[in-house]
């Protein structure tokens, strides 16, 4: 069991001095293996778009604000073999290159919408850049990447601000999955706002779902929570209905992987089921996530794509054979709770609430610094 | 993986055509080892109540039925060792083995009410006996365990028709743990009316949860439903809620490890989220299960005690470490699921509808056979 106080989820390993091109040109991005936690805290180091591609896939690195910051650095690797041995690309290839990494990484995972608007937004800044010298597009490009980034620091630590308000000192908060630091840059989203709470010296108590199949909660969460000191216990994703009939529970943080214009939240597995019971019982349900979590190009949560994995992931989860050869398993890796479940959305502007398509669009127009 | 078309799940093993005392006397109790299913078909063979005890607290027999059958052969098992070598005991000193034996057997699982009702039937006979010699007072013991196991086979194929009635051709239904042949005689309760409903020729469908943690809907329900040829899908507990919504699942049913006077049901953890779930959707959900199931002494499912297991059954499930060591995990074996979301619950003496405790008095004074 690795224990680590700090920590980073993924970074852009390259000499911090040198200018922006030499970073692209030298660089490599550095994720930790979540597949390998809580065993064993290991670094992954990815040097194509395909590494980087596959540990998307298979979840070495996950959450859709570290996705999409992986998949912006994907772009710089996918560019770096035109600059290798002093070369350097026409502006035309290396344009076409921007393009067509970022089609390739956009095929890895389909319904966190973070990773298509990380990759909109360095094809845009391509295209912003397209008569700058290719050393100079490649620049713009790392910059590009470094800025989401950073930027999701810093949207993550205003998410938290405005989500430790729901929460009163003493509260018993329940998650699900993990939209922790390790699913961001490194603060999180619903536990960011724990976090947050726990800077402001309010004393919480966080249960946390273990998230079938993969185990996220128990895996990532229980591990993140305990390291920042937070009075964790872990559950499993069925016993969250009983303890809130209990009255154990006095809110619901989760993340989200993409949002509808209309407020539907698609979200790990096992998110509705939460949100159904939390309605039940009458205890209130927050979804925390950046602004580029919405696509509101769609206008509810039907339009969703939603995952299916491998069923192997439930038959041979993490061990031994569990289910028999044979018998079908159904594996969804997502499902979409109704706006009309969700009491809020925090965001970097504020908390949305009632979350309705009104609401969204009138936050959607915020700068980020005005008032709710 | 080891599929079997037929199978035992347990077994006084002792040659038939011996009277009842030698039965005793020679018999071992054989059990299908559940923790090793599906993987391998293995049989445990118990020749002292320690190894029976052994076995129930382990799970290698589970399901309140059939924990019930093997507490009561447990008694057989204890009092074997004051006739071996020829010897004849005392009959104060057996009937003392077999209060003494009883309590033991008693230790191993807090919420089967079954367990403690059969256990009673077992002193009950002895003290109704305690005039006879010892050899007929161990005769009696042993006809009375047999007569245990073999009510349940008729009991579970009535409820298997009552429920039957309730689902129609061509349903989508739902079932959590395993309240099927592994956990009774051999035909089940739950999954006893989905095998009356494939007899009278009606097609359906059916949606195992896994059941965390100790998977059994993964292990057992999944196994035998396809042994038995009948069209299972494996989901992840967290998934029901999202096929409800997706109105995938026409009713719901499960077993049941104790039921309170006022129909609070006690089942395994997870059961109540389900409740919750259906109850939201407009979904039927039905418990089946033998009238030894209710404790009319308890007037509601708060009195129910539930069993809290190893922590490590949720660390260390199936292989590898999936939780931090050191992190706290909440473990419950059960919960309670309040009448008022109950539909209706399956009994050999018919389906008790609506569930309140004047209607659960009235069926507890029905003979058998009466009508409904």
């Amino acid at each position: 069991m690795a224990y680590a106080a700090s920590f980073e989820t993924l970074r852009w390993d390259a000499p911090q001095a040198a200018g922006s091109f030499a970073r692209l040109r030298d660089g490599r991005l550095v994720l930790i293996d979540q597949t390998l936690l809580p065993g064993e805290l290991s670094h992954l180091v990815c040097t194509t778009p395909e590494e980087d591609w596959d540990a998307i896939k298979r979840l070495a690195v996950r959450g859709a604000p570290a996705i999409g910051i992986a998949a912006a650095y994907g772009v710089c690797l996918g560019i770096q073999p035109l600059f290798a041995e002093g070369k350097t690309p026409a502006r035309e290839e290396l344009l076409a290159k921007v393009g067509q990494t970022a089609a390739y990484l956009a095929t890895s995972r389909p319904t966190a919408v973070n990773l298509f608007w990380a990759l909109d937004r360095m094809k845009a800044r391509a295209a912003a850049e397209k008569n700058a010298s290719a050393a100079d597009i490649a620049a713009a490009l790392m910059e590009e990447a470094q800025r989401i980034h950073d930027e999701d620091r810093t949207l993550c630590r205003r998410i938290g601000r405005f989500g430790a308000e729901l929460i009163r000192d003493g509260d018993t908060l329940l998650t699900h999955c993990n939209a922790g630091a390790l699913a961001t840059a490194d603060y999180g989203t619903a536990l960011g706002v724990f976090y947050a709470a726990q800077e402001e010296g309010k004393k919480i108590r966080v249960y946390a779902d273990e998230t079938r199949p993969l185990l996220q909660g128990a895996r990532l969460t229980a591990w993140e929570l305990a390291a920042r000191g937070i009075d964790v216990t872990l559950i499993c994703d069925s016993m969250a209905a009983m303890l809130m009939r209990r009255k154990k529970i006095d809110a619901v943080f989760v993340g989200a992987d993409r949002i509808a214009a209309n407020g539907d939240v698609a979200n790990k597995i096992g998110t509705y089921s939460v949100a159904v019971s939390a309605r039940a019982h009458g205890i209130p349900f927050y979804v925390a996530a950046p602004f580029s979590t919405f696509d509101l190009t769609l206008s509810d949560g039907g339009q969703i794509p939603i995952e299916e994995r491998d069923p192997e992931e439930i038959r041979r989860g993490f061990g031994i054979q569990t289910a028999p050869d044979g018998v079908k398993i159904y594996n969804p890796a997502f499902d979409v709770t109704p706006a009309g479940l969700i009491s809020g959305i925090v965001t970097e502007k504020g908390v949305i609430t009632p979350v309705t398509a009104g609401r969204i669009a009138q936050f959607a127009q915020k700068e980020q610094g005005a008032a709710g």
